[in-house]
């Protein structure tokens, strides 16, 4: 693998970020952007700042809302929304590019209907491919000012996670590399479901103990429910279980534990979402989440709740009573 | 065993709250404070503003000063500092009290020099008596101010587990049952090493990812040591291992992420003691820790650093680079 030109696909607050730093790793980037006139804007203005304020793009970053000009590159670089992946993966089929292009997802999601993984969906557009995945506690406001950062990339082929590991790892920005994939996807994409759940417990004001419960009890879930769709039990406690958990459920800055945080504080969905300009992750993940649960058999009970509040309006406090309150017996790891 | 008459030792701000949770379970209660000046003003007043301000001590709580009247009952709770409880335990012995008595103890440390654990302690004192433990994200405010919380009680003979959480439990302060002693206390004490790094890197202003990543890190890290030490792997990553672990390096009110903070902000580790009422359990929890680690030849990174900060004078910056700049490799949990 050598990777010389790549693109960007996706001008987020994490798109942006990534491909700032394969900028600075003096690679050729394409930042796709689906928005012409946002494109165009972007590239003038080298601006985002609806996104990550304060972030200059570097100038070997090029925006294009030419999905065309993305498909001959050697890396593609996914961002995009979970549930608009698929018809993405489509459109470059389509173009037939480069056969030879590395293909890394940095989405955390789980298609509805087919409960499939995004490398997975990218496989079967792909098959021929090589196919990574990104994963791990990384607020991308934080990557932008080089904060200190750690980061997974999974890959079956170990020499291409390490290919993409030094196309991209630095002092600040440290990349891991495992084999795990199947792990590292579902711990970034289930993360999202018991942030939102986090939220709520911060928003009803449930204080420090009950969220620590919580939490422990939501690294008990991913693992049960990961393990079950493929995962390995011990990845879940590396960086992108239980690390992303962690940074998801406490930061003051994660969008999903925000999102929760508001229902807790009686606003309600539809009010949430028309205030927001990005997707949270968990609303989408809660329900292929729990339709996966139900078909594997798997007792999921704070990823009922969340799906409860988010798809049935069930009312935070009756959901959190519910999880807090479940029969003193012996503890279960 | 049957649980009438009890001691708490030790009038801090746990000791107190958990004397009132028994209190309202109508269990007549001695809670046992050194200071017999103290004790008198805390059995007048009916307050312990100092440690846990606006708990109302309920009528059944007596505070005493002598050791002597809390021998004969039968439940002795042990809340003092790990420091203090050996000398405590052999004053007991001596008193040679009730011989049917159990013993829990509701201290985080390790002891130096020997690397035993509390309940250890209390073992070689009295070896022919039942001895619990109990441990967990417990904040004593929050369980004074009545919000959920949850907590394990520890102990080989689960009819006396069973016992001790019906004494004590209820449907905001829920009580799991263990037979894991040895993870519950590794778990409790190991985890306030790791919320003075994770103080630390607040203090430094390294953001959210970073933190993440060094919780991660601590909790690979307690299940290496403390796997070494006697516990069981997967019992570390419930309510007394990643949730302990979790509520004391995020919680604003936690001491010993406090004092880690202040640390990471520039004061000394005599200015922030001399400002502190309460023991911060992590710091003599540190060179114990290390001391164990060194003993049993098992990688300790985060301790090896957060024992240099406190006993070796190292800077907080050098030591958090030295963390969070090891080497790219692979992921290993």
């Amino acid at each position: 693998v050598n990777i010389d030109e790549m693109a960007v696909l996706g001008a987020g607050s994490w798109g942006t970020a990534l491909a700032s730093l394969w900028a600075k790793h003096d690679k050729k980037v394409l930042l796709w952007c689906r928005n012409a006139e946002r494109a165009g804007h972007l590239q003038k203005t080298r601006e985002n700042g609806d996104y990550i304020p304060g972030l200059k793009l570097p100038e070997s970053i090029k925006v294009t809302s030419e999905l065309r000009n993305c498909a001959m590159v050697d890396l593609i670089v996914f961002v995009v929304p979970s549930t608009a992946l698929r018809s993405i993966a489509l459109r470059l089929q389509e173009l037939s590019g480069n056969r030879k292009a590395v293909l890394l997802s940095c989405i955390k999601g789980i298609e509805r209907g087919t409960g499939l993984r995004m490398s997975q969906i990218l496989a079967e557009a792909f098959p021929r491919n090589r196919i990574a995945v990104l994963s791990g506690p990384n607020l991308a406001t934080e990557v932008a000012q080089d904060l200190p950062t750690a980061t997974v990339i999974g890959c079956e082929d170990n020499a291409c996670a390490m290919t993409l590991q030094s196309s991209l790892g630095s002092s600040l920005f440290r990349v891991y590399t495992s084999r795990e994939v199947k792990s590292i996807e579902l711990g970034g994409a289930l993360k999202n479901v018991f942030a939102l759940a986090a939220g709520v417990s911060d928003g009803l004001r449930l204080g420090d103990n009950a969220k620590a419960a919580l939490v422990t009890r939501s690294l008990a879930e991913m693992v049960r429910l990961g393990a079950a769709m493929g995962g390995h039990p011990n990845s879940f406690y590396g960086l992108s279980g239980v690390g992303d958990l962690n940074v998801t459920c406490y930061s003051e800055r994660s969008r999903n534990h925000t999102v929760g945080k508001r229902l807790g504080e009686g606003e309600t969905l539809a009010q949430i979402m028309a205030s927001m300009n990005t997707v949270a992750e968990g609303i989408p993940t809660s329900r292929s989440a729990y339709e996966c649960a139900r078909q594997l058999k798997i007792d999921t009970p704070i990823i009922d709740q969340v799906y409860a509040m988010i798809y049935e309006r069930k009312l935070p406090m009756a959901a959190l009573q519910e999880l807090l309150q479940r029969q003193q017996k012996a503890e279960e790891v």
